[in-house]
């Protein structure tokens, strides 16, 4: 089978065999076909899509391009946990050391923030000293002994994914399903849990802003678990506002410090305990109940906020920094950003002020940029709240007054008032469960 | 504007604006923009189509994107011609010379043959010692002094073209229609004539085997012609069957040579004439009877055949192959082919017949491949024919036995046979006049 035979057969809309999906992931991985058939095909697939059973193998074909990592030497239900991107989500901060304190261990993988969304290993190196990079059996035994580690993603882990990423990036291929399900999943089958949760982001600032789109992301990427064995299910969480009130990397691991210290924004809060609950009830800790009241006491009793500290400690981080936030060094230039009209607030665009924290320097435009720890911007309003003219708004943290400019002007953009209250969007839309089957939830 | 913006424009089935086109064409030709992004636009735009609008100016883009040859210097309408490619088609040796032997002068640029189809100037090439290269002045001069002159393409005409086609020959985009179209007026444009007579062909030979693609890519070029300020038209001609009796390079000249004295393949005569008259009618020579009545008098008196002559003398050719066509060098292994049962021949798809001349060494699988000028086949019998088992069907030319084999066994698949006589194909279907209408044709 030519590879231009691949193409074409995908261009006619027609369904890959296995062998031609094994073929086309084992050329890429192997740098054997040139990136402009590569590309051909991905805009191939992008518009003409891709079946069920052709999306399964991709993802299977793409984990078994690179290593994986064999948890069977760790006892228990391993549960791993992705979200598909967000600003203002810290959550893997707070659901992974409240997983790992009800005694689910945690084998995590992150990755770092690239445009409006931050990433964990970015936060996590806000830390001083907080080692990402784990050597395989490091990484093995400090799951078995604290039952949680948080790295950054091993350098072979699905390859071919890499591969495709990078060309997917900048040939307008990004944003297909088959092509998203399929390169998350790889990801996770590698990584080599038994379980995982899939937390799918949707509003402005989601990868897949609509609901439609995310519910249908979330239900492809469900189907692939359960074709691979692993128990999956995903909740369909709200992207439109930032999550929480803090933006930028220390100022996230601050935030989530303080909610697990049992205080910290309701909403974040909230998101984090019903992640935590369906990562317990993937591990067969009970039903929905009680695996919210397992993590609602381990939240409330301070052992995921020790549990957290174990980890910091055992990646070698300084602890002292979770013991006393306020230690982080503050940014040298912080600005207040005052609303100029009174009325209630009926949006916060999380897309722009994502952007708007980049400008500060918390976040990525291309990979190849750093990131300022101290960079951000903190919500003092969220949307829903009434406020008057010449109250504050955010505080824009950077390094220098000329950087805040464009991001105040991003910033102030991205806020719409009204005279009337706005309807509460809710904070978790849905459950996409185990078995494929949908639960549309209240919380708000 | 970024190249990526372009891509996800046209992804997402929206028009180019001219400025996007412009740059498309100038990056793809400067080699500013990398294979990987051109090759998704160009699926992107297989899978999306483009509007008349955006290919006219997707056809002017490519054609000022290197040389445009300027005939003003040469007095009188220069005609042009194109064939979309088919097997046994030497119309163009034919046409060429009857034209300029009725005072229009024909300034032709051809190509090589590729794949099942053939290329004039590989047919010339078979004359020894033609000249096919023809520096810019020499050619100029030869079309002001004997009306004709049939050169190779030039190294630099429409070196976007020339990018974009490489790049669609391995990425499965070449049978798009606003890519054909844009492709092949880019170069009749750039070839500087002022009226253009496109042969269209339809059936398993042609590029586009349908009927209804065929008509559809002759309406966009002749749209395109059009508003390029070029008189254009088109006819669309069969190609289910190969034109007349010889295929292969040497053996093509002299059946053309044959019916340049008077004598031929009916078919091929048939079609020459047509072809002949409507340039002449582009030339506004007169009525399509009156151009007609031009064409067959040129061929009668022998003064199309001169033509062919004087400019073969001009080339550098050896005009005694012209003279005696039985000079040229007879292929060392010939073998006949018998009917392997009686009946009428219903089928004899032009597509097989020209791969078996491929494998004979008519014809090239790859564009670095040479060619054998003695190589091909003749028919001795043709769709409609009766024969009894027994017949010879067609004679193989080639240099050893040992290539015949697989050739024999594709020409005798490419042969359908039936009790009934079946009803007869038209040899030209149709004709786009110049303004667009469509007339339909009777020539059987």
């Amino acid at each position: 089978m030519q590879f231009y035979d691949i193409i074409a057969k995908k261009r006619d809309g027609d369904a890959l065999t296995n062998e031609e999906i094994e073929q086309f992931v084992q050329d890429a991985a192997q740098g054997s076909v040139p990136d402009y058939q590569l590309s051909a095909l991905l805009m191939a697939i992008y518009l003409r899509g891709m079946t069920d059973g052709e999306t399964a193998r991709l993802t299977q074909a793409l984990a078994r391009s690179g290593d994986t990592v064999d948890l069977s030497s760790i006892p228990g239900v391993k549960v791993d946990k992705h979200s598909t991107g967000g600003v203002g989500d810290k959550t893997t901060l707070i659901v992974a050391p409240l997983v790992a304190a009800c005694d689910v261990p945690v084998a995590k993988m992150s990755g770092r923030g690239l445009g409006h969304t931050g990433g964990t290993i970015d936060k996590l190196e806000s830390i001083p000293s907080f080692q990402t990079e784990l050597e395989g059996q490091a990484f093995l035994r400090q799951v078995r002994e604290i039952g949680l580690a948080l790295a950054g993603q091993s350098g072979n882990l699905a390859p071919a994914d890499k591969k495709l990423y990078a060309l997917r990036d900048v040939t307008a291929t990004v944003g297909s399903l088959p092509l998203i399900a399929s390169s998350i999943m790889s990801k996770k089958l590698a990584a080599g849990s038994d379980a995982i949760l899939l937390d799918v982001k949707t509003g402005s600032g989601a990868l897949l802003p609509s609901f439609e789109d995310a519910l249908a992301l979330a239900g492809q990427m469900v189907a692939i678990g359960r074709a691979n064995g692993k128990q999956t299910s995903a909740l369909i969480t709200g992207m439109d506002t930032p999550l929480g009130r803090a933006i930028g990397n220390s100022l996230e691991v601050a935030e989530a410090v303080e909610v697990l210290r049992g205080g910290g924004p309701e909403d974040l809060r909230t998101v984090c305990l019903a992640l935590a609950a369906d990562m317990l009830q993937l591990a067969g800790k009970g039903d929905p109940g009680a695996c919210l009241s397992l993590a609602e006491t381990a939240l409330s009793d301070g052992r995921a906020l020790a549990k957290l500290r174990a980890v910091v400690a055992a990646q070698n981080g300084d602890v002292r920094y979770i013991d006393e936030p306020s230690r982080f060094p503050a940014a040298p230039h912080k600005e207040v950003l005052y609303a100029e009209q009174e009325g209630y607030i009926t949006r916060m665009q999380a897309q722009e002020i994502g952007a708007a924290s980049v400008l500060l320097g918390a976040g990525r435009r291309r990979k190849e940029d750093s990131v300022d720890p101290a960079a951000g911007l903190l919500l003092h309003k969220k949307t829903g709240d009434y406020v008057r003219k010449g109250d504050a708004l955010a505080t824009l943290h950077c390094q220098a007054r000329a950087m805040a400019a464009e991001a105040a002007d991003r910033m102030r953009a991205a806020v719409c008032y009204s005279d009337t209250k706005p309807a509460p969007t809710p904070l978790i839309y849905a459950r996409v469960n185990k078995d494929g089957t949908l639960s549309y939830l209240k919380e708000t």
